[in-house]
Parts: C-alpha cells; structure tokens; sequence
C-alpha cells in the first residue's frame, strides 16, 4: 500500500472533522432574544470551537509529522490509523456536547467535559500506539530513531495522554476548567520547538 | 483518464461520508434526561458508528487495493466506480436508520437491520463488478492474474457479499445480531493478512 | 497558477457535494408510520438521490475531460470554475426540493422539478463558457482542437444545455416526466462512447 | 513539514467550507406558503450564498498564490495558517445568520451584517500575518520579493482588511449595503489583473 494515499484519506477526514466544528455556532435566530444576547449566551459553543478546531489542527500537524518517517505501510498501521480517525471524527459531537452543557450551566458539564477530554485522550492513545507501530518492527522508518531518544519520544507521548487523563479528572470538579486546560495544551504544542518524534 | 484523480475523487468521497457518520452521534442534550443516562440510551448509535466506520474504513483500503493493480480507466470503470460510491455514500443513512430502530426497541428494527446490510451488500456486488471489468478486457490489470488465482480471487469476492446476504436474512430473526455479524466481518478483514485481489 | 490544485479544489467540492446529497435520504424514523410505509413513501427520495448521484458524477468525468485538455490556468477560468461550482453546490438543494414536492404531490412539484432541471442548466451553460474560454485564446489548450471539429464540439455542448431546456418546460407539464428526462440523459451520456471536447 | 500536504488539507477545507454554505439554501418545503412565495423571501438567503461563495473562491486563489511563493513551511506558518481557516470554516456561519435577519427584516439585521463583515476582516488579517510571516526571515519565499514591491504588496493587503472594516461601519446604517460593499470586493479582486503579491 502507498503511504501516499493513506496520507490523503486521512487529510480529508481530519478536513471534514475540522469544518464540521463549525455546524455548531449557529445561533437560534430570528424570533428569540436579541441576536447580541444570543451571541452573549453562545460564547461556550464560540470558546470550545476555537479550542477543538486548534486541536483537531495540531493533531493533523503531528500526524503528518509522524507519517512522514514512515518508510512503509501495512495492514495494522491502516487499521491503527482508522482507529484515530475514528476518534478524530468524534470530536465535534464532544464538542457540540460541552458547549450545550456548559451553556445549560446545569451540573451535567461535568460528565460533558470529561467526554470532551476523553475523546481527546483516545487520540492521544491512538498517537501512541502508531508511534509504538513504527519503532517495534524492522524497517518501518526511513531511518532508525538515534539510540536514547526512542524513550524520550514515547514520555513525549505518554504526557500528551497524561495532560488528557487529568483533564478527564479536573472535569468532575470544574467543567470549564477541563476545557481551559485542554486549550493550555494546544497553545503548548503551537509554541513548542522540539521537532515531533 | 487519468486514474490518479479517479482515486483522489473516490478518496474525497469516501472521506466525507465517513465523516458524516458522526452526525447521529449527537444526543438530545440539556433538558432531557441526564447526560449519563441519554449516553447510555444511546448506545446502538456508537455501535452503529464504529461498526459503519471500520466496515467504510475497509472498503476504502479495499478500493485502494484494487485500484493499484488496474493499467488503466475506462468510462466503464468510472461508471461502476460511482455506483460503489452511491452506495458508500447511503452507508450513513443506513447506519442512522438502524441505530434509531435498536434505540426504540420496536419490531421495525429487523427491517432497519436488513436495509443497512443490503446497503454493504450493494457495495459488496459494485466491488464484485469492478473486479470482474478488470479481468474481463485485455491489459486492464498492470500484470495479469496469476492463473488459477482468478477463481479464488472471485469467489473471496463473492463470498464477501454472501456473508451481507445472511446478515439480510439474520435481521429478520434478530436485528442486532445482524449488526454484530457484520462486525465481525470487519473484524476478520482487518486481520486478515491475504493482499487484496 | 497551476492546474493542479485548481483540479484537486474541484474534486473536493465535487466529493463534498455528492456526498451531501444524502443528507435527504434519512426517513422520518420510530415514532411515525411503519418503516416499510416511511420507505415507500420516500421513494422521490430515493429516485432523485440515484439520478443527481450520477449526472454530478458524470459533470466530474466531464470536468476531468474537459481540464486535461487545458495548457494554462488563468484568473478568468479561475472565475469561470467557480461559477460551475456555485451550481453543483446548488444540486443539493434542488434535489432535496424536487423530492419533498414529489411525495407532496401538490402543484408546486412542477416548479420544484423546474427549479432542478435550472440548476443542471446553469452547470451545463458553465460547461459550455469553460469550453469556450479554451477554444478563444491561443495556447490554452495542449492540442488545439482540430479544424472542423471545433463548431462540433461547441454543438455538443449546446444539446446538453437544450436537454435541460426541455426538462424545464417539461416539468411544467409533469414533474416526474422531468425528472425522468434528466436521468434518461445520464444514462445516454453514461455510454456514449465518444470522448468529451 | 512539507508544502503540499499543507496545501492540500488547506484545499480540502476550503472546499468542505464552501460546500456547507449550500445547506442554507434550503426552503421550508411543502406544507408552508406556495413554493414560489417561499423562493422570492428567500432570496437574502440565495444572495448571501453567491456572495460568500465568490469570496471563499477568490480567498482560496489568493492562498494557492501566496503559497506558491513560499519555499518553506514551518510551525508558525502552520498555526497562521490554521487561523486563517479557523475564519474560512465560520463564514457559512455568519451568512446564514446574516441571510436571516435580512430576511426578518429586523433591526438585528445591522449586527448580523457586522459579524459577517468582521469574519471576512479576521480572513483579511489572517492574510496579512501569513504575508507578513513570508518577508520577515531569510529563505521563506523562493524568490525575494523586488525592493519597492514590499510596501505596495504590504498597502495592498491592507486595503482589502479596510475594506471590510468599512463594511463593519456601513452595517450599523443599512446591513444590505454591507453585504452589496463585500460583494463589490469580490467582484473587483475577480477582474482585477494585478498578480498576488
């Protein structure tokens, strides 16, 4: 199989995904408040917009990072790939869900936030295992990860899942939180210099 | 043509309708029931999601690989090729249809079970048509079948499309079970290490 | 600008469109009439997907026909483009409007069924300015069309406009019969053998 | 990080985001006022469509000709350009909400045309950061821009971002001459003859 192809499958999903965040900032329209209180109230769906849209974003960076050191491609790292996609494409439900809750402002944000984070935590898994893919078998990159770096590179992994796991926690004590910490995340990962593994 | 953008036009196509998949994951949201409990309800949805996203997840490598081995496209092609897309595309129809019956628990969840698998039994026979032009005409395939090959190589095709048959008839006896079938159809392909005809 | 990624933009919005058209498909779903009866009675549904399916499939062919046989991209084929993809973008709709008023059965299907064979008509129509762009200046096309050949070409071009001329004064007369005509020209088209100008 | 994967899942983008602005179009259907009555009162709907869909269009020739210019990619332009798209994606977003408080008739209809305006200026500004990030190191575009030209390339972003902000200022007097200043935009920078800088 042609990495090429894969790449441009997987382009197209994470584009789709990405547009899609949009469908939720639709405010309720004509014949309800003032549009500028509509707008007022609809600030989480704006906020977690932004957040998911530059997340979905880095992910796509880092994918095409990761990708690009691959010097082949199987069976298992399609099915690896799929997995993320699969969780990728899952993300504007999570955060269509966070920002309804969080607008409610009912005690439901909670479990909201933690699905939001969680679903960003099975791509940070889905990460792992195709980075794990590519260092376990002979051949796989184009040129071998220099000795002492392959454990770094995986902690480099392991914390991006981390930073998730305890955003999943901070949800159950304060919703909007969870997401701000996700949102520190991404602006980590925006500024940070160290070329991914 | 050229069939380098026949691929990319079928990835694109493949690409959305994946995407569009998660469209009914979404739950009613605030002022319904608690978020833990429509999550819970909502359960066939995400199976449905995850079985339609694996079995579109594979077709597409499936078209990948048939693609790689054909010389050259035909107008012929490029309409059988769109009748696999036409039904690629129904996937999501299908997937919300039956997902919305299991949820009800009515007895129209047998019919809904029986629509979603004569949609990929659809796509099983435009696969089976597309493979069938390709050793029908002289230089169609970059290198010729093996002899002897190309009757396994049909009858894997066509066994493809018996196993949506029984899920057909499965549904009528017990719709999620058809649905579970053709999970497990996907599972069996993802590991499966034969290449593609 | 290179023809490339004006190319590939096109056959995004190409996928994207086809894709959408079946968003129309989804039934009502539990709580009305049997699933069986929701399905009959959504057969415009059904019959309009199938027919703006392939015509949008067959303008692709057409569009990849049409562009390979180009030397150069300028600003005004950029404009042009655009203007074909402002109404395949539109297909959806019409289609989705000319299904609702089919199963309506009212007297507003005629000019439902008017409105979708208009927006096939603005395709065609930018079809045939697209075409004339390339035959108007020197070096736009690789090959320049051989003499005699060019005033077939244009004629070509022209019946494929006057096809959907007569489906809208058609569809003033019988909705169905319009729709009928259309998919009875995707069908020609679909075997003429013919390469495209 | 290569150029043309960027470059592609920019297009895909693009493409979904001009693709969803059809979802608009769609009327209320059978069971409401005749058809026709129902096409003319939409007609704020069908001119926002055209509008936005031109310049979505004529920003991604702008972005095919900016980039064509760059000899490298690196994070910054990565996360510029993500913000760019961030803007694109929200336009099918502010023309809805535009399109139907021009249709309502309201005094809303001023704030409306506003944030329409002032996504298409975050575009603008967008724009002008990915321009600004191409002169401000050695070795960004392929070929450095001739002295002089600098300034006038830098005028000539800026004017288009005024624009818009004048279009923010004559939403607050008449919202339907906002969007007819956005539309005349478009169809200056469509004959406009001058290569992007």
């Amino acid at each position: 199989m042609e990495k090429g192809r894969l790449e441009a499958f997987s382009d197209g999903v994470f584009a789709v995904a990405i547009t899609l965040l949009a469908l939720d900032l639709a405010v309720p329209g004509p014949g309800h408040d003032s549009l500028a209180h509509q707008l007022r109230m609809h600030w989480p769906s704006f906020a977690a917009y932004v957040v998911s849209f530059f997340v979905i974003g880095i992910m796509w960076v880092n994918h095409h990072a990761l990708f690009k050191s691959f010097a082949t491609v199987d069976r298992m790292l399609s099915f690896l790939n799929l997995t993320l996609l699969l969780f990728i494409v899952a993300v504007p439900f999570g955060t269509s869900t966070v920002a309804a809750y969080l607008r409610d402002g009912g005690s439901d944000a909670h479990l909201a936030a933690a699905l939001y984070a969680a679903i960003f935590e099975c791509c940070a898994l889905s990460f792992a295992a195709i980075f794990a893919w590519s260092i376990r078998g002979e051949g796989r990159r184009t040129t071998p990860l220099p000795p002492g770096t392959e454990r770094s590179a995986l902690l480099r992994f392991a914390s991006g899942g981390l930073v998730y796991l305890v955003a999943i926690a901070v949800a159950f004590v304060n919703a909007a939180a969870a997401v701000g910490a996700i949102a520190a995340v991404a602006v980590f990962y925006m500024f940070e210099q160290t070329p991914a593994a």
